[in-house]
């Protein structure tokens, strides 16, 4: 359902809406979801990266969500395999441009005479897959976007015609495409000038504002579910585009390994985007009327909707 | 004049378009604009928040630029004069929520017995002046609106009817209201239940993706134009809301002065919003045609948008 047909059919809805006294917020309404609501992530969808610890000695874990079918299956498959290789582990975090994303990778990937062999079974992506061209033909994709039309009138997203959620994840359609968004937290794929669209070995993660402009311009793989201020708080790189100068300001990768091959990786859930809790968080999210609020905004766009996600009890 | 109408008055230009063989990035454009399209931020537009040294000894100084007449005077009014009475010298960062804000102040604040006493001059300001109810029949106002209209079935923004600059701020209106709008950056008055709107001696700066849920909710009063990066790494807290549990992890603030009693302040500028430099800026945001890209968004979020600031040669 996309964002504003949720958003409407709330609104609208036909049973008796009481109140409480004081309106529940956001995060009590996601508190207080009946567990049927919330819906496990299976350990083969994740990525760990273990960075190496901060200056206190205390570990630094990041825990990436992998999009689901259709989207960028292409570079997840190959970063599945760059996992699988330990490929990773000794390269670093090489940037972090406030306001936009931290990157890492191989440091000396743009040298030839240096850059570390990828292994051979990577496949080269081609840019068409930055859009899913037939995603309401798709059986991946019918499931959360039950009464989708194009809105293009009311939509209010700057972007695109209308924004959803598909298997928990924000994405965004015009015309029968679909395309994942980039928002606070989600990871894509470094790349140089078109036609490359990257392996997948170089990765970033937005530290900011949604970058939207890199919608359909560049392969999103997923979202940081864990560990999100290891990367947001990083020294700003103080090179063009937040690259860092000198290799000593680079964080090391001890390593990133596909979930299913680490031993002790919490479960996961998310609150399943076509609950009901859902759609009353959305609600809430777009009419605050939690007693801090005077004033519902009336509106919300899709990266100020963040999915819930927790360890699974 | 709106930001959508801004986009449509470029892509409708009647001067013959000659499009660089690679179009220009919007940071290119940006370095290219005369210097007749910069205007100066004045002093008295400032304040300065020095932080304590970081581990390494560096300084961290974080300069606010306060918002234009008619916004939120009152709570502007009430800050300076903290600022006169270095009120702020020895309190510190008390707050760091990751994707939400840093928020600073007087850490014993809500304890009466303990609270550091506010000066007298202080005066109280109501809830209506988080909007400016008559802003396009204010003198404050007319500058940056010129041919403005609501045009609520073409904004593609979220939240409001339509969005603008003024003064080199962002702003959003309805019928002929207007206020000041939440961004990365943004700097705002911590406050506790509504009717109270704060005094201005808790300020937070926006650490992640726009909260445009407290546009009017909450008293913008400025944003971040200097030094952002001493506020977006702080560790984030790992108490409720993001709060430092014990007094060791907050941040000490040194001083916060208005601009005008800091001796070895450089003089800033920003790019006039309603110059052309600013207008094609704003079109390469929205559409972004440099030779990274291969799909044009189409559209912008005002937050999106940053309106570009620099020290003055």
């Amino acid at each position: 359902m996309s964002l504003l047909a949720l958003l409407a059919a709330v609104a609208a809805s036909p049973e008796p809406v009481t109140l409480p006294a004081k309106a529940l917020a956001p995060a009590e309404i996601v508190a207080t979801a009946p567990a049927v609501d919330w819906l496990p992530i299976a350990a083969t969808e994740l990525l760990v990266m273990d960075l190496a610890p901060d200056a206190a000695g205390r570990p630094r874990r990041v825990v990436i969500q992998l999009l689901p079918a259709p989207f960028s299956q292409g570079w997840i498959g190959n970063i599945r395999k760059l996992a699988a290789a330990h490929w990773w582990d000794g390269t670093s975090i090489n940037r972090a441009q406030d306001n936009y994303v931290v990157q890492w990778g191989d440091p000396d990937g743009e040298d030839k005479a240096k850059a570390k062999p990828l292994p051979a079974a990577l496949i080269e992506v081609p840019q068409s897959e930055y859009v899913s061209a037939n995603f309401y033909g798709n059986d991946g994709g019918v499931d959360d976007v039950i009464g989708f039309e194009i809105e293009a009138k009311t939509s209010r997203d700057p972007y695109a015609a209308t924004t959803m959620f598909h298997g928990g994840f924000p994405v965004a359609g015009h015309f029968g495409s679909a395309w994942p968004i980039h928002c606070y937290g989600t990871v894509g794929v470094g790349r140089n000038e078109p036609p490359d669209t990257g392996s997948g070995a170089e990765l970033y993660a937005v530290i900011g504002h949604a970058p939207r402009q890199l919608d359909r311009n560049i392969a999103v793989v997923g979202r940081v579910i864990e560990g999100m201020e290891h990367l947001s708080t990083l020294p700003r790189g103080t090179g063009d585009l937040g690259f860092y100068k000198t290799a000593p300001e680079r964080t090391p990768i001890r390593a990133i390994r596909n979930g299913t091959d680490v031993p002790d990786l919490p479960a996961f859930e998310y609150l399943g985007t076509q609950s009901k809790s859902f759609a009353r968080y959305a609600d809430a999210r777009a009419n605050r009327r939690d007693v801090f609020y005077i004033q519902p905004a009336g509106g919300v766009d899709i990266c100020n909707v963040p999915v819930p996600i927790r360890r699974r009890k």
